[in-house]
């Protein structure tokens, strides 16, 4: 195992693509062009284009999935999983992270200019699912020249993106890593997110969406937070972070945030403010809840995947519970898809997938090390 | 087993006391009064008052605990377990229920009139704690004549009274049922809590607490019921209730509710407006974060208690997992109290204690015959 360093200064890039008439035609029907993605990449291509690696980021992530940005003290949101020497190597591995369309770090989303108004998009942007920010990371692969991907990893709202690259371009996915994700939404998933769009919706400042002009709705964009927070911890890991420590002892009976847990969420949800557009957040989270490859849309009858699956999971995480990935296996399973499936023990809830690192970059440095290893003998042979 | 019938129409009454200078003195500080408790009863007290059973409600219900008031078609909201025959047998058993003080259905809250100012109290009101709750109800208890109480018993915020209750009365109660329960809230408690708060809050309509002029912070109370009824269900009680079924069919990416559970959480979140104060769910909802019977508390060390103990906490409740109830039962069993615990295996959630009532039913029923008959018993022989 080579030593862990770090990628030092990274830079977000821009690439544009679908000026009319080409326009990216979308799942729920209607077009949508010109698009940006905003793209970050790791290490370095190889000559046989055989090690690129796409990692996919969850609801409210970006582009910026390691290294530092220029004057910047924290790293990029999955710095500990990528890097040299790290489980996506970047010694052996080009990585590749993109925003997703319909977001709002740097990819054309609610709030980009729309051509044909010169104004934000707002409510007028059209709904753009998981299916289409796989089509849109299709054209950003093409552009930097590659045909077939080494790896899509991805938690969360990145896991869907990598079952939907599977389920839509098999040929193109060597191998798939889904982590802490399903193949669609329970109704308890929609009801959360339906009540943190409630919240920004209820927001008078929110204007129907038309807020661009006048700022956030910032109340409730900061609920709407405050809300997804509890569901990515676990009960117990607020339990070891907060129990039922006061933040300035006992004041009498008020409602301001005196316990701990208030605090954190109300700190948490107005620094979300400042960093998140609020018509992203809704329609993001419909696009989480319109995913659904069940019932055999995975890997549709009849047709053969040679993608290799790790599919990973937390045993405290309630969001995203076992199950769903257990049932992601099964459709595997029942396709005769090579799959290994892993729980994990962490007690950090959803959150595990940021923060509990150890045995998930085991697992996915050996799972791709033995990919690419045997990638390299198929190649070679040309089998 | 005696047939099972329907107790009829039954009235809401009112009882008021402590008129200055008797006015209540409250755990936080401060003094309430005169304070109105609006209270139901079912049965007849026998002549040696040894059959009274006092039933404590939850967050948002009354003291229409069974029967029918006139011209309405649903009954009080533990109807299946209080009536002739059935597990509270109002043919044996005098049953009481009395709306909490801070309540917002007929017992003094912040709604109410303060008689200092002639005004509602709204955000004047002062703090109450369960503790106050339950010592308001022993003035009415005393209203009623009487000194010992064959059993209290009640569910979610009601178990908590049934603990204070025995924390602070021990002598005056002969058998105690507390169901998903807990002796204090975790911080995952709290902060649901404190998002169904900081929802009425954000809400302008909520003016500060002072919307009676005006009618309710309509959109931030419906928001708030609707995060609530996420956690009162289980993931597997929303997957058999709504699934992904739709409400009218596939219209296209849109905001509207279009999945069933989505319709289902507004329609009961608007129904909520119509029926409960806002500011009682900011207070009620604080006294439920302030409870703290742990370490000891519920039973100081050294004092003998004599209180029979029923505890019942039902599996998938995700919102007071059956952890807490053990964490009681230990209290109990620590300080040598009898006490037998029971998890029902419902899938219901936390709503279990009003909807699947069959085994919790045969439960309450043999342990109140039980505790009735030896308590008749001791009392015969002066024990």
């Amino acid at each position: 195992m080579s030593k862990e360093g770090s990628l030092g200064i990274v830079q977000t890039k821009l690439f544009t693509f679908g000026d009319p008439p080409g326009e990216m035609p979308l799942e729920f029907g209607g077009k949508l062009g010109p698009i940006t993605m905003a793209y970050e990449t790791y290490g370095k291509l190889n000559s046989g284009k055989s090690n690129a690696v796409l990692i996919l980021h969850a609801l409210s992530a970006d582009a910026h999935a390691a290294g530092y940005h220029e004057g910047e003290k924290s790293p990029g949101w999955w710095d500990a999983m990528i890097g040299p020497g790290k489980a996506f190597d970047t010694e052996k591995y080009f990585v590749i992270c993109s925003n997703v369309v319909g977001g709002c770090k740097g990819s054309t989303g609610p709030y980009s200019l729309n051509p044909a108004t010169g104004r934000p998009y707002a409510l007028n942007f059209p709904g753009v699912t998981i299916a289409d920010m796989v089509n849109a990371q299709r054209y950003l692969i093409a552009h930097l020249g590659i045909e077939k991907l080494l790896c899509v990893a991805g938690a969360s709202m990145g896991g869907m993106q990598v079952l939907q690259w599977v389920a839509a371009y098999p040929e193109m996915v060597r191998s798939a890593i889904p982590i802490a994700t399903a193949l669609k939404h329970s109704p308890q998933q929609i009801a959360f997110n339906e009540v943190v769009r409630q919240s920004i919706m209820a927001d008078p400042s929110w204007r129907d969406g038309d807020y661009y002009d006048y700022g956030q709705p910032e109340r409730g964009l900061a609920l709407a937070r405050m809300i997804g927070h509890i569901t990515f911890m676990s009960d117990k890991s607020m339990e070891d972070k907060f129990s039922r420590r006061r933040k300035n002892g006992f004041s009498g009976f008020n409602f301001a945030a005196d316990f701990e847990v208030e605090g954190y969420l109300r700190y948490k949800g107005d620094a979300f403010v400042k960093r998140f557009d609020a018509n992203s957040y809704l329609y993001i989270t419909k696009a989480l809840d319109y995913f659904d490859l069940s019932e055999g849309r995975l890997i549709p009858e009849g047709v053969k995947v040679d993608t290799r699956f790790l599919v990973i999971s937390f045993k405290s995480d309630w969001l995203y519970p076992s199950y769903q990935s257990q049932d992601i296996v099964r459709q595997l399973k029942m396709r005769h898809v090579d799959a290994t499936y892993c729980e994990l023990r962490s007690t950090y809830g959803h959150d595990a997938f940021l923060v509990e690192l150890e045995e998930m970059r085991d697992l996915v440095r050996h799972f791709l090390e033995k990919t690419y290893s045997g990638y390299e003998v198929l190649r070679v042979y040309d089998i």
